[in-house]
């Protein structure tokens, strides 16, 4: 899932989206929460209507950027009381009022409010915060109402595996028709989040969506997908964009490269997308070395293309029964430097 | 012609501005020639292989920029020396040297250099200018080289009849395919502009394009339209829907506006572009009061789509004798506002 924080995948339409693959996208209920309001989005006919999008939409609970962007002020049982980036508003976010904003929102799927400590916290700490999102889980669950919706449970854990097994027993007991892994990609090595897939998806069932939150590079879909992960959304196909960065099928490609001044080569020679059939790499980087919006917006949109079909040449290696050798096979080409 | 100065129409794609009707667009020669170079864009297929712009092209000469947004360093009867606005390194740009420039970029229309004073120069000054106008073009016309591109002779003259005309018979008897009106839209008013174009284009040949350069308002293209002006340049449309100022049917609608927060309604509902069609003045709202992209995007995309639609409209209007009338009716509803 490309990521639309503020309900717009940053540069792109949703008709460019759909025409490079794009199946679903994510929306961030906190910075919706605060600008325009979920209520604003529920009258202009929620967000399906709102941004334009007429496939599936997964919300966040917005309990990740409570604990990461805004300033914390109160933590109870009960809820947690931060500041708005945006405006230095109070904010209140439960359990309840997590499910009440994401039915406002109407999206196809939505997640529970989870604590979600940063990397590096005892373990005594991460007790209490799995134990805190399971309770916190079984609030969302009982008072969410939409039946069109599909409320995720999020499994905790930091890289514990006794912890997270913990977690992911607890929130087996509440039914959910989805489980998410969150808490990963928060400065712990890729090994560390590859061993902890590795003790936490196998708990999970696999007739239900497992989605891996806030993953990540090509090389970690990969390798989460050959552990059982379904699902992912990550901001790097666009900021990388934005920034310059592509994703080839040879490795990366920084577009503001003095030595692609006169490469009228495509992005990607292996790629079907608008940006590699319509334009060269002298192009693309005349176009950053120029400031022009154009560079972000077709390079996002190549990037967000690359993704999708990565994924939908690793369903078909799936399908063959040679997914390993597909994930070598692409590790091998990107070499070290994606 | 929507402006794409450095080869690009600012975030929008060549496809996108097919789709809303554009026929021709501009670039200009100035930015391109100090970067990312004209021989590059020549090694690298010219501006239509380079930008992904199969359509016509036109280039401006050089001249306008260096005259307002360059340091002029020096002015002689053979050439004009000036400071690169983006790293002060001098570059010359004679009669000879604009040809080469443009035949390098190599669009479809290109322009001779001319001398472009501001507003309020006193007459002997504006004469002056004209009359290295004339020679320059004679030195366009000869050293001009490319038999598949047509050089166009401008106009100058301020808003002097008596030099107008001068200008205009001068460059006449040079026999150029087209001619361009310049130095209008430099601070005079635009009852001006109207009067100026009265005691100019009927000295032009109606079998040959004529072109006002760097103009304007829809008013001003629907007065000029009327006094015989075939093509336009105006970066208006972009750089106003950057701005979150949109052109409609009922006037012009500024989407920073907070009585839009809630308005469900299509940015102009007798608009069928991209944006009128899938998206609502709120959602609009929301994308610039978040700094999302696809705001300016998306109001850019509007905005070109309405002047091609005018001069669409205003196109049948003239086959069916009742141009006048459409003006008239167009200004009526725009009001006071446009």
């Amino acid at each position: 899932m490309p990521v639309g924080t503020q309900a717009s995948v940053k540069g792109l339409t949703p008709e460019q989206l759909k025409r490079v693959g794009v199946q679903k996208v994510l929306a961030n209920t906190y910075h919706l929460a605060l600008r325009p309001g979920s209520e604003l989005v529920a009258d202009m006919g929620g967000l399906h209507g709102f941004m334009g999008w007429d496939g599936p939409i997964l919300t966040d609970s917005g309990g990740f950027q409570v604990f990461s962007l805004a300033q914390l002020r109160r933590m109870s049982e009960d809820s947690v009381v931060f500041k708005s980036h945006l405006d230095g508003s109070l904010f209140e976010l439960s359990p309840e009022r997590a499910m009440r904003i994401q039915e406002q929102l109407g999206a196809d799927c939505i997640m529970c409010l989870d604590e979600c400590p940063p990397a590096d916290v005892p373990h005594e700490k991460v007790l209490a915060a799995v134990d805190l999102t399971t309770r916190w889980a079984r609030r969302c669950r009982d008072s969410h109402q939409r039946s069109d919706q599909a409320l995720f449970g999020i499994v905790q854990g930091a890289t514990f595996p006794d912890l997270r097994e913990r977690s992911a027993r607890a929130l087996l007991e509440l039914d959910f028709p989805g489980y998410a892994v969150g808490g990963l990609s928060v400065g712990e090595s890729p090994e560390q989040m590859y061993a902890t897939l590795d003790v936490t998806v196998p708990f999970l069932p696999a007739d239900r969506p497992r989605y891996l939150m806030g993953v990540g590079r090509p090389e970690d879909l990969l390798e989460a997908v050959c552990r059982g992960i379904d699902l992912f959304d990550c901001v790097m196909p666009t900021r990388n964009g934005r920034n310059a960065l592509a994703f080839t099928s040879q490795g990366k490609v920084r577009l503001r490269n003095e030595s692609l001044k006169r490469d009228s080569s495509p992005l990607d020679p292996e790629c079907e997308c608008p940006t590699c059939q319509q334009f060269s790499r002298a192009y693309l980087r005349h176009l950053f070395a120029a400031k022009e919006m154009l560079g972000p917006i077709l390079v996002s949109w190549h990037n967000i293309a690359f993704y999708q079909r990565l994924l939908r040449d690793l369903r078909t290696a799936i399908r063959e029964d040679r997914a390993a050798e597909f994930r070598a096979s692409q590790l091998a080409r990107w070499g070290g430097d994606s």
